[in-house]
């Protein structure tokens, strides 16, 4: 059992990978706006996010330590973090929120590269209104440039107490797929299904459930992200579910499919393709490869049972304190495989138009291979009867 | 109990109210980015959103229906929807992430007024990488400009259906608060007591439970926002739960205080002084009001008991499809309240540096005044033995 929080050993490290990017990119200060950065950085965990009213923001200079500049709501929570410079201002103020104290802050640090970082880029947005980003740049002296490649360089190689949370999550839920089997009814929907799983979740420790599709259609299924309907299983259905659960803020992102009734011999065998290229791909993936070579460690493998039959988009991608992270597992992306990383691999297949499976499993890359994340699926697709 | 979806009419009149608001506001097409407004006009209903990798835009012109264009992965999702009109890219796709194609047909609708609304104002964030935002205003005809007025105006009026799905989560999470005394044990902390309202919410038919602090403290709390600890529970203690849970995507948000053992006068006091004011509050709410008046009443309340010793904030706000949204309940918003506006009303004593007490309950707007959405808490805290 993981435990919740981490060492202020872990922040300053993350600090010190920041400033020292920070210097490499010619960035004198990284401004953050986003639930996961403020996380990452902080330690800062609150779902108060869920209020789209206040804007929260952190200053990290390129020397010293973080300020954070925040509504006065957050003082008290902030404390709790090792953040020691917390400003505030009185909010809801909606013809200053905020923005005057940052501004200040910002422009009295003294200037070397003369770029502010901002959370600008690729798999991000920035949160606070972009009225007030506009004006808060008219009042700087320095740009605000694109800072994402530094901040997603950040969070791809996990530490391995990030590991043990994100490990902790994929245990939970394995278990939690492993029960599920015993707590469906006949007549179940796959609302009611959805509500059981969370259930069994919650109680198996997950702290949320932010992602949970329950989906189920004849021999496999449509699509793969819709919410739960009132849809009633019956034999001859695939029930595919994903979930991103998370505990202390960290994801698991994998699925499992199961059978209601006995499997086709269509079903057996997609799946087993799938399982097997999954397979190529966990005992494939060591440091130094790049990932489209992953990808074609499942490609090839799907391409040796459904000749050009399969689909082409990406086979995975990252995940930790969010459901999903960069890089993606596709067939150009030429990044290396690294130490600590963890990814998913979900290779997928549209058998007919309208029909597909799709299998995954959570991995860690260590410097001798990958070590399985969540508790690998059964060669054979389960049946629920 | 309420069903899910709405009926095609409900999403009609939205488009009906957009289109005449773009009119009176000359912006030829709305831009949508964000989860809560795509899922406002279009009904999709996806918890994909978790994933930050793939951008979703719907465009809404001033005539005619809306677009979606979106990654090809919620093609056959977007499709469950009343939008006819769905374009895809193949995503990810880093270089050209949905651009071209949303600036094509953008470019292609003709122009009136030669402006795009999008949400660029208060309460709200864009959801799409800033970079992308920068290029995609570079290659289109029209400035994009903030429609954050237009947008909040749509959602600040609640039709009978949106209030029926709010009055069933207020409903469910009011059970769950009357049941949480019989749920908790000594030796319970924090954490505890939060897995067990999440389950109990859950089997009363809760979808999702995004907001749950649950914080204790002896004789009051030091702030309302922070993820459960491990502090166990002790007599003295007291135990306060806020939640925004939803159902069929709508939220309810509001409170509930509890005595772990006997209420010291002072708690009994504060608590009493705060339920009389929201009392006040839900007895004078009448169309025509002033929401600087509604504070009034809260204000002058509390004054009545504690002269000038009370948090001069915002005592409440609208929520519906988000846990907050505007307007607030602030002494100087001179905004009318209307029917079929739904509030929370939320007055707040910090009593010592340090502690404070905050009743919360949510009402919707009718002719004759307030319609009380919640179980009314009682007039006496809850003690828990």
């Amino acid at each position: 059992m993981s435990n919740y929080g981490f060492k202020l050993k872990e922040y300053e490290n993350r600090l010190e990978k920041a400033q020292s990017l920070m210097h490499l990119n010619q960035i004198d200060i990284l401004l953050i706006t986003s639930e996961q950065f403020m996380r990452y950085f902080t330690g800062f965990s609150t779902q108060f996010w869920q209020s789209p009213t206040r804007p929260w923001y952190l200053i990290i200079p390129i020397k010293g330590l973080p300020k954070a500049v925040i509504p006065d709501i957050g003082l008290s929570a902030m404390q709790k973090t090792w953040i020691k410079e917390i400003y505030t201002w009185p909010s809801p103020r909606p013809k200053d929120e905020g923005i005057s104290l940052i501004s200040r802050l910002m422009n009295e640090f003294p200037s070397k590269f003369n770029y502010v970082g901002a959370e600008l880029g690729k798999e991000m947005s920035l949160r606070m209104p972009l009225t007030d980003f506009f004006f808060l740049q008219s009042t700087l002296s320095r740009k605000i440039i694109d800072a994402s490649s530094i901040l997603w360089e950040l969070r791809l190689i996990k530490s391995n107490a990030e590991i043990d949370k994100i490990k902790h999550i994929c245990k939970i839920s394995s278990n939690s797929f492993e029960n599920l089997p015993s707590l469906i009814n006949k007549g179940d929907s796959e609302r009611d299904i959805a509500k059981k799983m969370k259930m069994d979740l919650i109680s198996q420790g997950a702290d949320s459930i932010p992602y949970l599709p329950v989906i189920s259609g004849v021999g496999g299924v449509s699509q793969i992200i819709y919410e739960p309907t009132n849809r009633v299983l019956k034999s001859g259905d695939i029930l595919f579910i994903d979930t991103g659960s998370t505990y202390d803020g960290y994801f698991c992102d994998f699925d499992r499919n199961y059978s209601i009734g006995k499997a086709s011999k269509n079903v057996n065998d997609i799946y087993e393709i799938l399982w097997v290229a999954t397979q190529n791909a966990i005992e494939g993936a060591t440091p130094g490869l790049f990932l489209s070579d992953l990808w074609k460690l499942m490609a090839n493998s799907l391409n040796k049972y459904l000749p050009n039959n399969f689909n082409k988009g990406r086979f995975g991608h990252s995940f930790g304190l969010q459901l999903t992270e960069p890089p993606s597992i596709t067939f150009n992306n030429n990044m290396k495989l690294e130490p600590n990383m963890v990814l998913t691999l979900e290779p997928s297949i549209e058998f007919t138009p309208g029909k597909m499976l799709v299998h995954e499993e959570n991995i860690v890359i260590r410097e001798n291979g990958a070590e399985l994340l969540t508790s690998r699926a059964p060669y054979k697709i389960v049946e629920i009867n």
